[in-house]
């Protein structure tokens, strides 16, 4: 096989994570290396994906990082260091000027290799150039690589950016619990967590499990519909044991009729203009609960520091984020193209990953909820298997650089 | 002077912070010193505060960590390992039954040294207490200890709990930042932080501009009346530099006439079942901005994980939450009573503290705000003197155990 040498490009896209920093620490060593093999000579960042490539905003990462020093920096700053967009790619055929361009480009910049970080939509792109660039006879190999803290794409056993989050709210769920239980009196705390349409970020909220004392009490996924009586009566019967009630809520759950919780119950939110206002799932069932119950309730929405908390970042997740990156890279120049670089769990008592690839167009658009057998059987709560496999990816945490008490971070 | 001898008790009062266990296990750190002094016999833990001592609910604390390993597991878990409680004493004149039950529980249980932590409320709990003992005769040694997160007691440099609060809000500010600045279009985003009165807390999220990078935006303190046409015409201007804009505001800001921003704009919230709903300052000013610059906003409370975010507490506020709990039982066995022990920071260059007391009948029910020097002359952001202030307050990490990706805490 003829080596294709060129240079690369990579860029982020979609909303940020914790790790998906450390993934483009994985792709620059991973290009770095190639660069050693012959492969690659130069690797570019495009700047707010490829928004930012269309307008030749782009950013010479090996001279960024000739200081090796700063990738271990990188790797413990949250969101996108690149920049990142939503931009959702039309086909070729509703499209040609775009695809033209791109290709203009990639000439321009001799680009041979595309590396693209992200979630759904962002291997939706992936999908659609290599077979465009296929098709118009431009060798170019384009790469995915995974992260979304929803952690719903298929194909992957997990996705990077989850387990950081995943940690993130594992661990102030435990500090809540000892928050919430320092009265005597009757109160119910709901924590409403991300995930529209998946509930794995909201059933590590079940974590604490695993981890000594308490656990949360109640926890409600999207996958499963959301009944009110089913919760005021959940809360009542655990109100007779213990008097603080901490529940955690997917902000995606729907009612038995499909809508969604953060709808409001029938009545309509107002805001000071008069606009109809979505409160939010967490508020909605904190009105419902002070109207049924009286006592004291209280919604938390753990919102951005959800995915942005790369202080409390999982190792396993770091580490495996900076792996898939660097993979992705070797599966490139081993000219792997259309896929998207996967993190696969082994078999066995004992957790480890291996990295693998799948073809793109298996895996675009697909959307990956927890499973049943996750999920118990009043719907109100993670099973063991739940918990096993959430668990290990959770586990161990970074030596964080800090300045003046702060996380350090790097600014590209 | 004739040594007092006889048993010792503590409680924790008030809204929990991630220090006040700290303080605890530096009165039992400080009381076992005691114990081989000859003061103390047994230190007793009240549950839920002076509450759960009037029903007798104690626990033998030197029994309870007679593994002193586990005080290093208490120092790092956040909230109120006793428990908490929100009595505020009334005068012994209104109430002498609820005084008189008191003495005769400190005969029971040969009680001679009454540790109390907690913020303003519980101060005056100790003037009461240690005034009402001295009138009648009962020789009782009481020390309060302070703790909030608000910062807002008098007599003291700081308070026990502000500093790991700080440190969260400041990692959390400095992680947005990256977060939100990852698209090109405008956007605003407003955090709201606790404190009522006092703006501390909300202060600490201008720390990171002293590390590194980009600093938040504006800063709204409760010190300052608040006016959304000022706010606005920040935002305008902020954004002809750059499209992501980063808000801090506290909880207690209000407008120029006195009401609460947190109340709305004239105009009313309605919830689902008809009632009126103050929604937090945080979704008034975002609906505002939605409303006036029709940019892409949205709000976050920081909520309860402000004060129970043990994980990154800081190091300089844990060890000086131990200190001043270990000097407080060293002042008691001196015969110091009706005091509050302080932290004292020292002139010069380099921060250090040292421990010390002040009388609590000049301390019990003041407030202390931010002071003007602190505030920039547009109200919207902390000057160098403050952020120097602040700034040592969140230094250091510590050296979190973790069970399963998730940090140890303890049960009492």
């Amino acid at each position: 096989m003829k080596k294709l040498y060129g240079n690369a490009v990579v860029g982020q896209s979609g909303g940020p994570t914790a790790a998906i920093n450390a993934t483009l620490s994985g792709v620059i060593k991973g290009a770095l290396r190639a660069k050693d093999e012959g492969y690659i000579n130069t690797l570019y960042g495009m700047r707010n994906g490829i928004e930012g490539f269309l307008e030749e905003r782009l950013i010479d990462l090996f001279e960024a990082f000739a200081d090796k020093e700063k990738l271990s920096v990188l790797e413990q700053t949250p969101s996108a260091a690149l920049g990142s967009c939503r931009k959702k790619m039309k086909s070729p055929k509703d499209d040609p000027e775009t695809y033209e361009k791109l290709i203009e480009l990639f000439k321009k910049y001799d680009i041979r290799y595309f590396f693209y970080i992200g979630g759904n939509d962002s291997m939706d792109t992936v999908s659609k150039l290599s077979q465009f660039a296929r098709e118009h006879d431009y060798e170019l190999v384009v790469v995915g690589v995974p992260k979304t803290v929803d952690n719903d794409l298929t194909a992957t056993d997990h996705t990077p950016g989850f387990g950081s989050a995943a940690k993130f709210v594992a661990t102030t769920m435990k500090e809540l619990l000892c928050d919430v239980s320092v009265y005597t009196m009757k109160a119910v705390t709901i924590v409403e967590v991300m995930g529209r349409d998946a509930g794995w970020l909201t059933a590590s909220a079940a974590l604490p499990a695993v981890s000594g004392g308490r656990a949360p009490d109640l926890i409600y996924l999207p996958e499963k519909r959301f009944s009110p009586e089913r919760f005021i009566a959940d809360i009542k019967r655990i109100q007779e044991d213990h008097p603080a009630v901490l529940v955690a809520i997917s902000e995606g759950i729907k009612f038995e009729d499909g809508r969604y919780v953060g709808e409001g119950l029938g009545g309509r939110k107002v805001d000071a203009f008069g606009h109809v206002a979505l409160s939010g799932a967490g508020k909605v069932l904190e009105d419902l609960v002070k109207n049924e119950l009286g006592c004291k309730v209280r919604s938390i929405e753990l919102n951005l520091p959800q995915r942005a908390a790369a202080h409390i970042a999982s190792k396993t997740d770091i580490d495996e984020s900076v792996g898939v990156g660097s993979a992705a890279v070797k599966y490139a120049t081993e000219g792997k193209t259309g896929i998207m670089a996967t993190i696969d769990r082994a078999e066995g008592e004992e957790y480890s990953v291996t990295f693998g690839y799948r073809d793109i167009s298996t895996i675009a658009n697909a959307v990956r909820g927890v499973p049943d057998e996750y999920i118990n059987a009043e719907a109100n709560g993670i099973t063991e298997a739940g918990l096993n496999y959430l668990k290990p990816l959770i586990i161990g945490e970074i030596d964080i650089k800090y300045v003046n008490g702060m996380p350090e971070h790097i600014i590209l």
